[in-house]
């Protein structure tokens, strides 16, 4: 059984989690150098006007408690993404932070998740900020199930072969 | 320790996962009946142009294996859904389906969830639409880390005491 | 394989997870009825006066958040019960609910578990009791290493074949 | 979003795991030094006479069972403990050994973790005690639900910018 | 989105866990009566005869852990087969016992499970089994590596539609 | 508590998984190098004629989906190995891929997995395997329940103080 050399990807196209013969992989990163990588990835959760109206009257506790328990979901969910994402390596994260406000009728998370590893941390940040938004939704379910979640998508990375990420301005909202 | 009495809410409110004093909890579903429940959820994940077309001509297996590795992530996260989702209960899902299709420059993840309970599944199809875009996601983003996630949204439910719901056709894409 | 009739004990014994021949087991339950089973537990976390001083001039934010994120890990420990103790059964909880309080020195846990099924839920509110304290003292322990947890126990259980169970007056504190 | 430098905290606290603005976070560890960590914990289960007995008694199978239930138990969640407590950091677990043993009417364990990692095993080895402790309960509980389980306590430390800690003799038992 | 009715097949085949076009899904049981279902696996390992002759020299206690490590092993990935088999329903066991012995140079693990539930508990056997003797191998991986697991097969089933079934007695060994 | 020497084992045996005195342990490697470790094992799955004629017949989808699908679940069990082998580390894989193909009436699984670390990877491997096998199983044992798992074993390993290893030709079939 010959490895494929690190990266290698089916001729004329650039999905490395498809093996030559198309079928899906794990990316070898055995060869690859340790470094820190980041990533901050930001999830949306859009509300109605009444369901915003009760969660921010209803205060102090109850916001907070919404809130948090979608912080902690989410940054619980993170660290198990390996467990959830077939092709993903396990990555022991050195931190994931996730901040949760109120904008307009939306809540926002965004989500930073550090590693120093042969592999990124995208997708930890990503699913953190997932499982925060699926937390919202489940807390808030009772008053609306219309709730929407999205988008939910990465802002930026760093480190790794690959380099730095900026998402363009142009497309954030 | 008394318990509140089922579905009891805040004064005013009608957000089942707070508590009288404002903290997150479980809803007490024992006194509720068995009954059987559904839930239908959509993700959708947004590609580029170049990605949609690297994504179909890769063809046959290459597509395939895109879709079906998001379609077993999505079933297998959906099994664990009350794992994830701090407040959510155990579910015995009696079954649970994930339809992937590609619509113009999008991905759409269908997922059904059904099982006989005291509570329903909508967190279960909405988790897994989640994962399964998020591994959408994954098996794409050596080729665009741009790629959005979102809308995930229940498309409708049935059973329970809440009984049937539907999204509106209007605020359906 | 001949199972053995339920709940058979080693000969002159009680212990129904020995098995005669002196092996660890799971009690078989089949025969069992399903019926409501509750249980309550407790547990204790003994703080030095510094550590309560700074939780509780932390005031509203710092504490609410030591308490319930670990009133959030002990639910998520309660479901996930029969992972963690080899020979419990998989129990489908209908509600798992934590209070924290400052008692003195101390941080008081109880937990209350509640299932329909063949089998007690007392492990199930032993172990969010144990994680939650756990969690108090992961939250506090960069101020004060030497936090003891202590003691857990079952106050009450109700339900099942062993029917009600309550401790003690006597020996609570 | 700007991560707070290593080890913030609160003004005027020590509480590490609580952000400058009251809310529960991973500490960042990204910038610690890979050491060699160790931490040492006991865990402790008060048996009545006639439990203990019977332990004894049922002898060599039995006890060995019981307690070597307990053990693998608490191997195996020690492993497990950042999926358990929220802000805890994956940790790959050099070892992780428990040794029980009946001291008059109670069991004790001592469960030793070793890791090579930015970050502590204090949680790791006071999980290991916690659920080793639990396990003993639930193989005793058919004959004593009144079993107490407790103190629970960290018994040294080695490695870490916080240096080596142990336990007051004249705190322990 | 119409389920297909129960069972249904691909045209001309009996792969239930193949939709008609031709992709991997679960079952859906939801139609299907709770009935007890039980069924019996068995896993081999073969030792060559020096490590036979320690794990037996080793006597007492050094054969009872490996045993006892391998059932314990077994009995907790049993419980847990719906997160290994991404087709598996959750099912919760009502039992899962482990028997363990040597015959000659192999050692036997028979695998008993039992759930009252919609769906059969065939693979919760087969898991229990293949992960008890895998912990088998680990065990004495430092003293041969070459050794052998299988065959894992099931001997017996019973429960639900498609009702008992027995392995020849001529397919046996 | 004195950890024992690495790799210590008991007098006159080399079951380095059992303490001196006879009990189940972990090994310590926190002494051992980081090297890197490859492991290869294989899995076979012996189908009767009429199955193997239905999973070839059913052609490129459902042959596919069926081998995917056991593909992919093998991937995720050797990720979560430690928690399912009571003894096995915790390893942060670079890299697990498995090859799956049908040779005359069997299928056979191929598992490489690859790894930075103190302890080899020879169990993430065979898990993979296992789990692979017991997936193919549960696609096709709607057709036939008797189908056999095995032999599951090691074919390599490279890597460790204990160096490479390679079954000998006249073991492998």
């Amino acid at each position: 059984m010959n490895r494929p050399p690190e990266d290698s990807k089916p001729p004329g196209t650039a999905l490395s989690h498809i093996s030559p013969d198309g079928r899906a992989r794990m990316v070898d990163v055995s060869g690859k150098a340790v470094t820190c990588r980041t990533a901050v990835a930001e999830g949306w959760v859009t509300l109605n006007a009444d369901t915003m109206a009760l969660l921010q009257e209803h205060g102090g506790a109850g916001k907070g408690d919404v809130l948090q328990t979608a912080r902690i979901a989410g940054i619980q969910a993170a660290k198990r993404t390996s467990e959830l994402i077939p092709m993903c390596h396990p990555v022991a994260t050195d931190v994931v932070n996730i901040e949760a406000s109120l904008v307009e009728n939306r809540v926002r998370l965004i989500v930073e998740a550090v590693a120093s590893g042969r592999t990124g941390v995208e997708m930890e940040a990503l699913t953190g900020a997932s499982v925060a938004a699926l937390t919202v939704y489940d807390m808030l379910k009772a008053v609306d199930k219309g709730i929407e979640i999205g988008p939910v998508r990465l802002i930026s990375k760093s480190g790794g072969k690959s380099g730095d990420w900026q998402r363009d301005a142009s497309r954030q909202e």
